[in-house]
């Protein structure tokens, strides 16, 4: 058992595009400790990149890129038959035009999370994966990359040299196989936040998750994924943030976290 | 008078989009010393922008961003009524679109050239200039930043202390006061190859062009645009290359030339 | 005098595109005689297009196309330099599309508003309005077009056999030439509802506006603009709505009302 | 056995994009009777659709829509998971496009005919195919629907009411079960031009087709599909139209041929 618990929380952001706006970024900011920025395929644009950024930097979170798919009617979450090969360029192009922005405003890049479909094809697609990965890692070594606890992006990622971060879902309900919940099924989502507090809780400090059917399952909880949109996002940010705090967890982006991580032999 | 002469042939390069197929850049990659290789907003899409990184770091020619207006339909080529600011945050997210392909293939990204409509707004419009200057400063303040010989932009990259090259056109004619021809205008181009190598050939080694009206217009010629499409592109590239061989102009990227030029005070 | 007086009044809709969402198209459509649907160039997609198209007959409103420049991220506000032709097949194009669900729907199309820098543009560039007025009557020459009011557009419109609307805007002030204060000054906006609705009874039943400059002008208000966007839309619609009814202003879209104007020899 | 044969040769036009040129379009016309035009979603701009609408009218061929998913870059053929209603709204619009065109132009639009992954989706699912024949009915149910000859969305078509013409390819082989060869297969593609006309005559003749398997398989062969691009596609046009002549096949499309089959009962 360690000293203490650490873990990242991470949200997505700049996903507003030119006069559309979505989000509640500067508001939520205060409560997390990495952003993952759209880069301008599913959401996103140059203008937004730069704000957002430099709102990142103001508050001192981490910050990371969020490529999707080229898919911006469908905000990135329509599944598209791409080749890895395709995979592997859209990640390369968008990290880059994010990385520029950080670059550009002094900062330093640590982390790249795949978005909406790209990130549910590439937990489950070896080949997908792998292409990102290897995107990734040719780009910047490193960098962090994001992926579903336990997925083939994090096994792809941990193959290809890079820092992985195991990511979890506050506001969802798992399988006794260590998956999530579908969404079109009951019980999907977990829209108390207490219990969902409570679950992220025992994720980080236990290593496991009471599955639906009622059996603990093992699971890694590097990172939570706090969702940036919809009326109560900061209410629930804020009491996550509040909950660490009262039970000891060290709220610390994965960069920092992964460091010693990896150098104890993950 | 120099011992010697040298001079940049540039071209712009990965052009074509998807399906879509434009240019023949592999033919006429070894005749030029650089490559200005499209970012994905008037041409080019991150297959192509991958491929052509390779392909100009197999025949070592310099590779430098070419980022354009977002306007795909129309190449690029229709003037749009963007901000400083817009026009800002489009050049550092294209530079470091093609800066990851860069990167990621082990090369060093070495300059950049505005195309189109934002090259011709950046030529004449001191606020766009100094925003797209600032944007490539900010990047990476190693890199180059071509411009219309003696424009705007040209003014602008200097005062942001960045290297310029000024760029000529070796099938364009030029009126008294250093400005081309408008594409409207009869005699705009130069069709006869010999001619448009001898003016060309003149501009580098004279520092002077014979305009329109008959008398000569002093020029810089740090760079020549080579056209990529079109039937007689290649035969043109082999042409020049031939020329400056025998005149004994040497082929070398504004990147290596811009250095001296600039610590001899220019 | 006439017995009594009719307006239109407008409101662009379906702006929203996927997940991104603008606008408050239900609240506002119980107060409004004719809605401008986005065509999905410079806001809308094809889902939201049938959404609007359905709100808009439900609540008896006049459907109108309401066609963009080809520019989502700058929600075609940023002017382009297109041909006529280029402004003439993309109107074309997109009248044709929301034709398409009025038709799909058993509605029937029954006007065209240019949107943002097209609409800017095609009222004082004649070749663009000529271009745009020929669109709309070639696809045909049923639609009325509404236009700044006495705008090139307007004259356009007339010129090309087609039933026209003169848009007036509630919330604008006007200069003593008849054009709209622009917006960069100070005093474009009239932010007090009162006083904007008092300024458009009185176009409507007067015929004139009090310019900034204190004198009357001589104005056409066949329809006048109401924005559907902002947290006081709603409340400017009801107000409005209300005020019309007070001062004996039958509200009906310029379809109707277009048709005997123009028998009366306008 | 009928007194004559008749047969539709359609081919995809339109497919080019601003400054991107693709196809053959003039020179393959005098061979065919329908086109498939493109809509601006996979392949196709406005000026494009305006252009080869006034083509197809000049050479007397019938004009039909061709719609596809929206991915330029993957000129639709990347599978997209697309809903019914999302597939629907995508069609409406784009055939309303380019009725447009054919109205304006004072022409008649024929026939649907999806594109690339639209088309093999709405081949093999029910819920797609019925979403399209539903949207092509409620647009214009005197349209023709084209689809894979025996597929999914021949069957939704005609439940829907629609007239369909059952759509064969030339230069593919056929497998026992009636569906092509799957590209990646070797065989699947017939690169002699005299087999794969000798296997068209013979399946608009005797109503089936050889597999792959050498046993013979019923199919319906209403139209025949052309390539419009590549090096032999005018040869390949000429040859077809040459061997249907001498092979006395009327050249008819599939809206003149269909209305008979339909009102025998089909």
């Amino acid at each position: 058992m360690p000293d203490y618990f650490a873990a990242d929380l991470n949200c997505d952001m700049g996903e507003s595009f030119g006069a559309f706006h979505i989000g509640n970024d500067e508001a939520i900011l205060p409560f997390v400790s990495s952003a993952n920025i759209a880069c301008g395929f599913h959401a996103g644009d140059p203008a937004v990149m730069k704000k957002t950024v430099r709102l990142a930097m103001k508050y001192g979170v981490a910050i990371g890129a969020h490529p999707g798919l080229p898919d911006l009617q469908g905000f990135g979450r329509r599944e598209m038959a791409i080749s890895p090969e395709e995979a592997y360029d859209m990640v390369v192009y968008q990290i880059g035009s994010l990385a520029s922005f950080v670059k550009s405003e002094g900062g330093t890049m640590k982390h790249v999370k795949p978005h909406g479909a790209l990130y549910n094809m590439a937990a489950v697609n070896k080949g997908l994966a792998t292409a990102i990965a290897e995107a990734v890692y040719k780009v910047d070594p490193e960098l962090v990359l994001y992926g579903l606890s336990g997925s083939e992006l994090i096994l792809a990622g941990s193959a290809a040299g890079l820092r992985v971060a195991n990511e979890v879902f506050a506001d969802r309900t798992y399988q006794q196989n260590g998956t999530l919940t579908p969404r079109r099924q009951a019980n999907a989502l977990i829209t108390d936040h207490h219990l969902a507090i409570a679950q992220v809780v025992h994720m980080v400090k236990e290593g496991e998750v009471l599955s639906e059917q009622g059996l603990p399952v093992k699971i890694k909880a590097d990172t939570i994924c706090i969702h940036g949109d919809g009326s109560s996002a900061v209410a629930f940010a804020t009491n996550i943030y509040a909950a660490f705090k009262e039970e000891g967890i060290v709220l610390s982006s994965s960069h920092q976290t992964r460091t010693t991580a990896n150098n104890s032999g993950e």
